[in-house]
C-alpha cells in the first residue's frame, strides 16, 4: 500500500483547495485538518478531530460545501452486570437502565494513511459490461485517550461521492460490544430538496414525499396511511436510504449506505436541515452486536452534478466487496411470466380452500373442500408455460403452489409453511417436466410469512427439493412482522438472514430474488446470485389501491442505488374492476408500461400481466418479447427524480436467451426506453450512441395522441422507420405514459 | 367415551361431598356447581361460573379446603391494526398500547361432559416398571356471550391431585390469537410453608427459600444474588415452579404444569396467600401466540397427605401424552463419566488458545498458541476412558472439544460455535475408535452459549456428525442470554426450540440431556430420548461458591417433579483450593454424594469427579460402579424437604449394564441412599422391601462418626452384614452426610 501522510494545519487552510468554513460551523477543529481530494479533485473532504476530540468531516464540492462539519461516532452499550439486584419492583431489566458509553469524543490520532485505486472489474450481470472503481482513500486511525479503545475511520473519494466506515480493529481493549446508537452525522449545507419515503424499521413499501428537508416532521403524517403488512415508524423526522437529495445549487445529492452485512440497516433521522444515523434495533432495542476485528458497513454521499451523473454512479457497487463465488455460471439473467397478478388483483387466490385454520402437520388437504378460487392448478399452470413458451420466455413464476396459505401472515403462526408439499391440484413432478419439455424453468416460490426460524428449519430441504426438479431460481418473501416478534425487517439478525439464505442457495446453484427483505447496498456484486429483490413498492400496488405515475421516476435515484428491483412491470390492463371487482386502477398506460423494461433495470425482469391481457395487444407486447435484460452499455438520455427518465441500452450478446436471443443475437442492437409522471411530456433525444455509419430500424411503441394513464392507457401507436446515429427521435408521452424503442440494425 | 352430565345446584350442595364455603370466597356461584371427585373420593373440586361468568374451581381435601374459590382464564391481545398513526412521536408501538380483550368472564355453560379413566403404562425407562394412570375427567364447555368465542377447561381428578388445561375447539370465531396474560389463580386455603427459588425468566439455578407464601416479598432479595450467566426478575412476588409447599394441617401440596409443548412456561406471582400464573413472555412482552384448536399445557396440583406421597406422585407423567416414538430400542440409560469438573472448577479450561476474540469461518487455530489448559487434548481425554472403562462405565462426556470457546456465552455472538470442528489437539475420530475399542461410548456436548438460530443452522450437520462417530447422546447447553436477544430461555419461542431438539434429535437416534433449558413437565414420556435436564441448580455450583447441604432434599420435590435431573453427584475432593486455587468449598461429604445416586433419580446419572480424586477412595467408588440407574420399583423410606430422604431402589434387569451389569444381573438387589441437610440425623427403616425368606449381603457406605461436611467430609466407614425383610437399618447421617447400600440376595 502506497503510505504517506497529509497534514494540513489550520494555518494552511488554502492550501490543496481548502476553502473558507462555511457560515455555520457545529465542530471547530481540534486537530490538524486532513484533505482527501477525489481523482478529478471536483470532490474533496476534510476530516479532523475537534476541539473534543470528536471526528468531524465535511465534504465540499468545488467551492460549494456539501456537508457542513458532521461528527462520526457511537454511543455503546455500557458493561452489563450478570448478578445482583438488576431489578426493581415488577420491572425487567431496560437496555436504558445501563449505563451508556459515548465513543464519539476523546478520541486522538494514531496514525493517518493515505492510498489510491484504480482497476476495471466485470459484473457477473448489470447495466454495462465493465466498472470502473477508482478512488483516493484515507485511513483515520484513533484512539480514546481514556482507555485505549481504538476506532479506524476509512474514507474513500470517488468522482461520485464520498464513502466511510468505522472500522475496529483486532487486538485491542474493545473486542465484543453493543450499539446503542450510531451518530453518524450529515449535515446538508442546505436545506435540500429530498424524495423521500418515511422511516419504518419493517416496511419500505411507501409513495415517495418531495419536500425540503426541513418540512419532512410536517409533511410526514400526511405519509403513513399506506397500506403494510408490518410496520414500525419511529418518528416523524424518520427517512429512509437511498435517500434523493437535489441542492439549491443543483447538485444531486444521495445518502445511501453500501455492503450492509451482519449490521443494523441505517435509517435517517431529519432534524432541520441535518440527518443523522439512526439504526433499526433489536427487539430490546440494541442496534447491533460487534466483535472485533470488524467494519461498519459504508456509509455513503454521492454527490452528481446532474441526474443523469447520479444514476451513471455505481459508487454502491464499488465500495462492496468483488465476487465471493467461485462458480458463477450457473447465474444467469431471467425474463419470466408468473402466476401471480391474478392472485395480487383478487381474480384468483394462493390458499386452496376456506379453511380458518390448517395445521400443516394435521389438516388433510386431500379431503378438504376446494374454494375453487386457487390459482396454482395444474391446468392454469399448463396455459401459463404454453403462452410463456410460445413467447420465448425463460421462465414461469408459481405462487400459491404448496401448503398453509389459508393462513399466512401476521397469524402470529410459527409452523406456517413446509416449503415442500405441494397443494392436491399442483402436480410439481409434472408440471416441471410439462415445462421443462417447452424450454420453461419454473421458479420457486417461498413466502415465509417472516417466520424466519421455520424458514431456515425447513431451508435445506427447501433448497433440495428444487435442485430435485430443476428450479434454479427462488422468489422469497417476507410478509408480515417479524417472529420473533420484537425483531425488525431490517435489523441485524434479519440482514444477517437475508444474506445466509443467499449464501445458502449459492451452494445449491439457486438464485434469490427476496422481496420484502432489507433494501439493497450492492451485495450483488459479492453474491450475483442475489439477482433481485423487491424491497420498495412495486407494481402490486397498483392493485393496492394505485400507484403515482412519477413512482417509477424516483425509483431509479432511491431504490436501485443499491441493487435491481424486481418490480414486475407490463401491466396491460387497468381496468381492475372489470376483470375482478378491484377498485384500484393501474396508473400507467401500456406503453409507460413497456417503458419500464428499460429504465427499470433487472436482470431478472418479469411481464407481470394475465396471458388474457396480452392477447389483445400482441404487438405491444413483441417489445417485451425482444427486449433484453442484461446490458453491456447503458446511456441515460434524460432523467429527473418525479419527472422522467429516458435511457438507452444495449444488450449484452453473452446472456442472450429466448425470444430476446432471437431479436439480437449476432445483431447489433439498442432499447430504449420512456416514462413519464403524472404530466404529458416530450422526449427528444439524439441516437449518437448508435454505430455511425449503420442503419437501424426502429420500431417506436409510444403513447397514442389521446391517451392518458386515467381516460385511456390502452392507446398507442406502433411506428417503424430506418435511423443512424445522426439521427434525433422526438416522442410524444402521455399522462403517466411512457415509450419504449427497438432499435437493431439492418 | 362415557358420556354423563352431573350437574349440582346450589341448593343442594349437600350431596356428592360439597362441604361448607370456605370463609374466604372471592367469587359467588352464578351457575350450578360441579363436583368432580378422585376416584379414592379423598379429593374433589368444585367448579362453576361466578356471578360475572367467570369460570371457578375450588380444591378440597377431605374436609380441608386446599384452594379457595380461584378465578380462570385469559386476557388476550386486542385486534391488531396494521395501517394508520400507529406511533407516537419517537415511539415504537409497545403491546400495552394496544387494546385488551379480557376472556376471563362472560362465559355461558355450553356442556358438561364426565368420564374416567384408568390405566397402567410402561415407561422406557424411570423409578418403576410401571405407572397407573387412574382419573376422573370433566370438561367444562364454555362460550363467551358476547361473541360466541369458545373455550373448555379440562379437569382431571387423580388420587394425587388435581390437573386441568384450557382447550380452544376448532370451528369457532376464535382462531389465531396472542396471550397477555394467562389469569389462573391459586388461591391457598393457608398460609403455607413454601420451598421456592425466585421467578426469572432465564434462570432456575438458585437455592431454595423457605418461608410462608406471604413472607415471598419480604424474603425476596436476600435471594436473588446468586450467580448465574442469564437472569430476568420480574416481581418481588415471583417465584418458580415445581413449587412444594405445606400446609399448617400438614399436607403437602405442589404447583407445576404438565406437557409444555409451544407455549410459554409459567412462573407464578404471589400476594399474600395467594398465587397466580404469570407466564414467561417474548420480547414484546406479549405471553402466547396461539391458533386454535390448541390446548395450553396441564396445571397441577398434586396434594399429598405426606411428604413420601407426594414423591411416590406420577401425576406429571400421567398427563403428558403416550411415546411418540415407534422405536425406543436404541434409548438407554447411561452411567458415564465426563472431562467437565476439571474446568468447572478451574483446573482446565474449555478453551484452546488465550486469545481474546476468534472467528470461527477465518481464525487459525492450527497455528495459534495453545494456552496450555485445555482439558479436552487427547492424552487427557485417553486417561478418562481408560479409567471409566475399567470401572465399567457406559460412557464419558467431553467438553471443550471444539472451536469457539474463547468467547462463548454473553459475547452477545451469533456465529459462537460450528458443533463440527474439534481444536487441534482433540482427535475426535481416533478417540472415538480408542474409547469404543474398550466399550465406552462417548458423549457429544453441544454448547449453544444461547445463540439459538446458529444451533439450528447446524443442527443437522451436527447431528449428522455424531451418526458418524458414532455417539449417541449429547448434553446441550444454553448459557447466557437468549439471542436474539429479548427472547427468554422459558418462553415460547425457545420451548418450541428445546422439543424440536430432541424431535430432531430422535430422527438421529439421539438422546439429549439439556442443560439450562425449560424446566420439565413430564414430557420425557412422550419423547423418551429427553433422557436428562439440568434446569436448576446442579453440582457446578459447588465450585461456584458451594451450595447449602439441604438443597439436595429439597430437588426432589420440585424440579424432579416433572422429570430427571443431570445433577452429577460424585464429588469426593470437597478441597477444591488446594486442588486448583478454587475457593469453594463442596458442602456434602462423600456418603452424601453416594447416597445421590439413589436419591436424585436420573437415567443418565454421572460419576463428576476426576480419576485422580476417586483413586484414593476406590472402596466406596464401589457403590457408583455398582449401583443401577434405572429402576423397576422404589420405595420412598423417609423424606421431608429441607430435611432429609431415604430412597431405596431396585434396578430393572432388562437396562443393567457395565459394572452395574456385573453387580446386578440376574440377582436380587436393592440399593438404598439417604442424605441430610446441614443436621446430623439417623436414618432408621425397615427392609421390609426385600423378598421374604432371602438373605441379602448389604454394604452400608455410611458417614464415619467424626464425619462433618465443613470439617471432614471424606471420613466414611464401609460395613458388610448379612440382612432379611425382617431387619431393620439405623445409619447416622452426619451434618451435609448421607449414605448409600447395596443389598444383594446371597
Amino acid at each position: 500500500m502506497k503510505r504517506f501522510i497529509v497534514l494540513i494545519s489550520l494555518t494552511c487552510a488554502l492550501l490543496a483547495g481548502c476553502k473558507t468554513q462555511p457560515a455555520q460551523v457545529a465542530h471547530t477543529p481540534g486537530s490538524d485538518v486532513l484533505v482527501l481530494p477525489s481523482p478529478n479533485e471536483m470532490l474533496y473532504a476534510k476530516v479532523y478531530l475537534d476541539q473534543d476530540g470528536a471526528p468531524v468531516y465535511e465534504l465540499f464540492h468545488a467551492d460549494t460545501p456539501v456537508m457542513l462539519p458532521s461528527a462520526l461516532g457511537f454511543e455503546l452499550r455500557g458493561t452489563v452486570k450478570y448478578q445482583g439486584l438488576e431489578y426493581s419492583g415488577s420491572e425487567i431489566l431496560k437496555p436504558d437502565e445501563l449505563p451508556p458509553y459515548m465513543f464519539n469524543s476523546g478520541f486522538e490520532v494514531v496514525d493517518v494513511t493515505f492510498d489510491h485505486f484504480d482497476e476495471t472489474w466485470e459484473p457477473v450481470w448489470g447495466e454495462e459490461k465493465s466498472i470502473r472503481n477508482h478512488y483516493n482513500e484515507m485511513l483515520f486511525e484513533l484512539r480514546h485517550k481514556d482507555d485505549g479503545k481504538l476506532m479506524n475511520i476509512r474514507f474513500r473519494m470517488f468522482d461520485d461521492g464520498l464513502g466511510f466506515r468505522y472500522e475496529f480493529p483486532d487486538g485491542q481493549p474493545l473486542v465484543h460490544f453493543v450499539i446503542k446508537e450510531e451518530l453518524t452525522e450529515f449535515n446538508c449545507a442546505q436545506d435540500n430538496l429530498a424524495w423521500w419515503i418515511p422511516g419504518d424499521f419493517d416496511s419500505q413499501e411507501y409513495e415517495y414525499a418531495t419536500s425540503k428537508l426541513s418540512e419532512i416532521p410536517e409533511v410526514f403524517p400526511s405519509r403513513t396511511n399506506q397500506y403494510n403488512s408490518s410496520t414500525t415508524l419511529y418518528s416523524t423526522g424518520g427517512v429512509q436510504t437511498s435517500l434523493q437529495m437535489k441542492t439549491p445549487e443543483g447538485l444531486y445529492v444521495n445518502i445511501h449506505e453500501a455492503a450492509l452485512v451482519d449490521y443494523p440497516c441505517m435509517h435517517l433521522l431529519a432534524e432541520g436541515k441535518n440527518l443523522r444515523s439512526f439504526l433499526t434495533p433489536d427487539a430490546e432495542g440494541w442496534k447491533g452486536r460487534l466483535e472485533t476485528p470488524c467494519v461498519t458497513p459504508w456509509r455513503t454521499i454521492q454527490v452528481a452534478e446532474s441526474a443523469v451523473k447520479q444514476l451513471e454512479s455505481r459508487m454502491i457497487l464499488n465500495l462492496n466487496e468483488p465476487c465471493a463465488l467461485d462458480d458463477v455460471s450457473w447465474i444467469h439473467p431471467v425474463k419470466y411470466m408468473g402466476v401471480w397478478w391474478e392472485m395480487i388483483a383478487g381474480a384468483g387466490s394462493w390458499d386452496y380452500t376456506n379453511a380458518a385454520s390448517v395445521k400443516l402437520d394435521s389438516f388433510d388437504y386431500a379431503a378438504a373442500k376446494p374454494n375453487g378460487r386457487h390459482s396454482a392448478n395444474n391446468a392454469n399452470v399448463r396455459k401459463y408455460i404454453d403462452f410463456a413458451a410460445a413467447n420465448g420466455f425463460d421462465a414461469l413464476l408459481i405462487e400459491g403452489w404448496n401448503i398453509g396459505w389459508e393462513e399466512w401472515a401476521n397469524c402470529n403462526k410459527d409452523y406456517v409453511f413446509d416449503f415442500l408439499t405441494p397443494y392436491p391440484d399442483f402436480d410439481i413432478d409434472a408440471l416441471n417436466a410439462y415445462a421443462h419439455s417447452k424450454g420453461i424453468k419454473l421458479v420457486m416460490h417461498h413466502e415465509t410469512s417472516s417466520s424466519v426460524r421455520n424458514y431456515e428449519r425447513h431451508m435445506e430441504a427447501a433448497y433440495s427439493l428444487m435442485n430435485k426438479y430443476g428450479y434454479d431460481a427462488v422468489k422469497s418473501g417476507y410478509v408480515g412482522d417479524i417472529q420473533p416478534l420484537g425483531e425488525r425487517h431490517y435489523g441485524q439478525w434479519m440482514v444477517n438472514h437475508y444474506l445466509y439464505a443467499v449464501t445458502e442457495a449459492a451452494k445449491h446453484h439457486i438464485m434469490v430474488n427476496a422481496h420484502e427483505a432489507v433494501r439493497p447496498t450492492g451485495l450483488c456484486r459479492t453474491y450475483p446470485n442475489l439477482i433481485g429483490n423487491e424491497s420498495a413498492r412495486g407494481t402490486e400496488y397498483q392493485a393496492f389501491g394505485g400507484t403515482v405515475p412519477e413512482h417509477v421516476t424516483i425509483l431509479p435515484f432511491t431504490r436501485l442505488n443499491g441493487g435491481p428491483m424486481d418490480f414486475t412491470p407490463g401491466i396491460f390492463e387497468q381496468n381492475l374492476k372489470e376483470w375482478c371487482g378491484n377498485d384500484s386502477h393501474v396508473n400507467a398506460t401500456i406503453a409507460n408500461q413497456l417503458g419500464l423494461y428499460v429504465t427499470m433495470y433487472s436482470p431478472l425482469q418479469m411481464a407481470a400481466d394475465t396471458p388474457e391481457h396480452y392477447a389483445p395487444f400482441m404487438d405491444a407486447f413483441q417489445f417485451i418479447k425482444d427486449v433484453a435484460v442484461d446490458w453491456d452499455e447503458t446511456r441515460y438520455l434524460a432523467a429527473e427524480p418525479g419527472d422522467l427518465l429516458v435511457i438507452a441500452r444495449r444488450p449484452k450478446q453473452s446472456s442472450l436467451s429466448g425470444s430476446a436471443k432471437a431479436f439480437s443475437a449476432g445483431r447489433d442492437t439498442w432499447f430504449v426506453g420512456g416514462v413519464t409522471d403524472e404530466e404529458a411530456r416530450t422526449a427528444d433525444f439524439a441516437l449518437d450512441f448508435l454505430t455511425p455509419g449503420k442503419t437501424y430500424e426502429a420500431v417506436i411503441y409510444a403513447d397514442a395522441p389521446d391517451a392518458d394513464y386515467e381516460k385511456n392507457p390502452q392507446a398507442y401507436v406502433i411506428t417503424r422507420r430506418n435511423v443512424t446515429a445522426t439521427d434525433s427521435i422526438s416522442v410524444e408521452m402521455a399522462r403517466g405514459g411512457g415509450f419504449a424503442i427497438s432499435l437493431r440494425a439492418l
